[in-house]
């Protein structure tokens, strides 16, 4: 069975996408629309019954969360060096900074598309959306002086936190956040684009 | 040196604690007022910048973010066998759990006490606070029906993520959720009150 990988433009899913090319991975790569709602079809509540993106269906089931499966790529694919899976604690700050991404920048984020998770009310939505920008700027701040090492995240090698902080970064224009600001930042986004691996997948997410 | 745990009570570091505990670490712990905002004190964010917590203090540096002090923990002490280390898939489901907690239900119930992350707008922090109740129940619902395998998240082993639903299941009487709805999570509950780690570490947390 050839694994197939769910994801919707732009979203998260962009950083699983890239280290499937990354590590060379046999996959079909599956778009769903979400303008047309189509992550909510009874087809794909079949594969992910949680109507989020991204999902890897695999010989032995569904895998879903980006942390959960960067780490599965690292670990399924060993000779491409993605992950620094022989070093506890090297792996812990890897996981540290992908958790973060998850559970802060990526919740940050939403609150400008998705705050009705959250609220009922059409003012506090607009309210959410007004702090966006602001929370964007201040995990940013963070990531430009204390996180990203260089010129990888995680320092000298590429590890698949990489395309995950490609991801959030790009969505800092819509959220209304200048890359610029964070020079550093912007020159991992750079380099980001200048990988085969990246060049494959970007088309692909109308980027 | 020894090992350095720092936690506030009742906060998503019980989770943790009580993994530190059930591994036999050799560690302090050192307990935050959260109510005197000791995480945003000059000398704990000289430990962890971010001023949350967990933080673990180690010889080589600091880990913070549950899911990855987990995994640490698990790869640090494998003869407590609190993870599948070496089944790549197996492990992902765990991870793609612990992902979700931090990502989605530590994340709806943070709506109720820490709305202020998210906007400024004293009506918007009411409104969200109203739907902390629904949107727990919801992910608990999710937990109840396909995450929990019985007897333990994963299935017949105890792993680290089972601490992690305790620490979630511990939040539902605050956002006013019953527990009883939900008798297989319930009895999860019960059984990691029997664990001798968990009776050792609840005091710790006014629990």
């Amino acid at each position: 069975m050839t694994t197939r990988f769910y994801y919707g433009p732009k979203t998260c899913a962009l950083a699983t996408h890239i280290v499937l090319e990354y590590v060379g991975a046999d996959y079909e790569a599956i778009k769903l629309d979400f303008r047309e709602n189509q992550q909510r079809s009874k087809e794909y509540l079949a594969v992910n019954p949680k109507g989020r993106v991204p999902a890897l269906v695999t010989d032995r089931g569904v895998i879903t969360e980006t942390p959960a499966l960067l780490l599965y790529l690292a670990q399924t694919y060993p000779q491409a060096k993605v992950a620094p899976l022989d070093d506890p604690f090297a792996l812990a700050e890897m996981q540290a900074a992908n958790s973060w991404f998850c559970s802060t920048v990526h919740v940050a984020h939403a609150h400008g598309p998705r705050g009705s998770r959250w609220s009922d009310d059409p003012a506090a939505l607009q309210s959410m959306k007004a702090k966006v920008s602001k929370n964007m700027t201040d995990c940013f701040d963070w990531i430009e002086e204390e996180l990203l090492r260089g010129p990888w995240l995680m320092g000298a090698n590429f590890t698949v936190a990489d395309p995950y902080l490609f991801t959030m970064s790009s969505w800092l224009a819509t959220d209304g956040v200048e890359m610029a600001k964070f020079p550093r930042v912007t020159e991992h986004y750079k380099r980001m684009l200048e990988m085969p691996a990246v060049r494959k997948v970007l088309p692909l997410h109308g980027m």
